[in-house]
């Protein structure tokens, strides 16, 4: 039996191995999370807390998983903040690269477009 | 029966509910209305003038299940005009929060993000 | 605070209005809920213990807008579910067929088409 | 102008180059037609009676198009109905085949396997 | 027996009649080719030197049904490329706008709305 | 510089690594496939012989993305492949419930329910 507190912590820690730079959590200034700080705070509990944290599978298999989907679905503004969690849960740049393509067979080339767009920002390029 | 022009009216009507203070209708002078002055005509005469217009189901209750399913499907621009439409129809911006928060169950916590971010632009934060 | 058990409990009590014939929760029998019994006390914990259960939204329009978006998706087997749970909380025939209807102009003609066919099915027809 | 029995008329012609063999229209007794009447009619006169109808583009050209979005979208039961439509305005065998593998680019190779699955029973194989 | 070389030359045919004002190929400096720059040579080879090559059916068919999935799916860069793509292998702007037109039938109003808010940018308005 | 027979293969080492139990391949005498064998035979060569094979990316990673993707994607029969793929490559049921209740934060609860019913048949339950 978890109580809301115990779950918020197990997120916290979660999101804080994919992005320890950032102050997350429900009382986080950005505009949306103003407008539904609840919202915030149920995934923090249940996304990060509750799925993500179960010891049946790796978070860097998660991430990686989780990189596909956003990708596959078009969910670029995710996909962003998710190509930055990858690479500090040690997935490495040729990785994902690969992880964009492979989606390509599966949800089309544009999908893989898209995608790639996003992370030559968020992951540079090799010459770079 | 109806003839074109009625159902031009009705639909004008309902458009007139949603949002009361723009001239709408196939004469707009944005650049889409202007390449295919025809499809906005069909969707005033038939999205709105012949389904938004049935009685069986209230105005508000039509706006707030498309509110639900424009963040469902992705389409944001549609998005921010039918929240400022649910709003004059007499949602309120609590409940249009919890509609948005309801989408995260069936679309996932990504499509929830995304409207949120347009929704805090739309609706205002509640400190402002 | 609340926890997984008060979650639980209030879950059920939404899933019993919804399906009040039917024995829910997570030692449910059908096979999925075998192979992961905790994805569906996670899903009535948190879906419905923690969103559906929130005051702000009647239950009765957070039915009606997950039946819109359920049909707007395609997920056929999740619509059949809460077509059946909108006649239990209080919407009728007619009205989810003027819902399923607006979902045409969202989501295209042949996410009507099959959403019909299901409800065809759930709702029974007029002469029935 | 036009009413909605000039719309009708216009779009039953459409309906019965596609499906030359079908006795289509608002009194079809299939369930879901029985169930939503108006909808039927609704898509007779617009989809049909104003889209498909207009001069501007064949409706071989059209039928080719239907037939991609529909393998794109995953629509299986529309696809069927609309592959033996194309067949009806001329489109070959071998060319459904040339679009439903172009589909797989932009949607993805699944998409194009479940249109083949299903084109195969409309359409037969070549040594049939 | 095609070999890579044979499959990137045919792509490169394909892809100058769609677009022949721009260098294309795998050399290409935009980021997200310097990022993954075996993606764009296996698409060029692929998509464009096996898929589109293939006789059976026209290039401006194929260009036809690309931009309708396109706007279907609401890949709107891809979206963007591939009309100015149909304009140069002969579709006409009138068509191209028929041709979004249809894609309201099958995947909602929305798509359409976005598709042509593109094409007002690509393909200019009638007065202009 | 590879050639179709070399890419062949290639793809028919992979595709046996995930269905050792299948005769795989251009040949294979299922309906889709007599319609339409050289949309099955680029498929190996691009699909598996290309992608699938590159050695970025352990076929471990390649096939629980893959899982992933198709469950949020909706694509079940093609999930239905890759499950029983997935276990030949060495990732366990366990694992693979990991990553379809992991879907349900990106792609909604449906997406996953709709995957487990598929799995539960693939997979067994537990206690069989």
């Amino acid at each position: 039996m978890s109580t809301s507190e115990e779950r918020r912590e197990t997120g916290k820690a979660i999101q804080g191995q994919l992005w320890p730079a950032v102050l997350t959590g429900p009382t986080g200034q950005f505009p949306a999370a103003k407008l539904a700080p609840d919202f915030f705070d149920i995934v923090q509990q249940t996304a990060f807390g509750e799925l993500w944290a179960r010891p049946g599978l790796a978070v860097r298999d998660r991430s990686m998983i989780t990189v596909a989907m956003l990708a596959a679905l078009g969910h670029t503004d995710e996909l962003r903040a998710h190509l930055a969690g990858a690479l500090n849960v040690g997935i490495s740049r040729e990785e994902l690269v690969e992880v964009l393509m492979q989606v390509s067979i599966y949800a089309g080339v544009p999908a893989t477009g898209a995608a790639l767009r996003v992370a030559a920002d968020v992951l540079g390029t090799p010459d770079e």
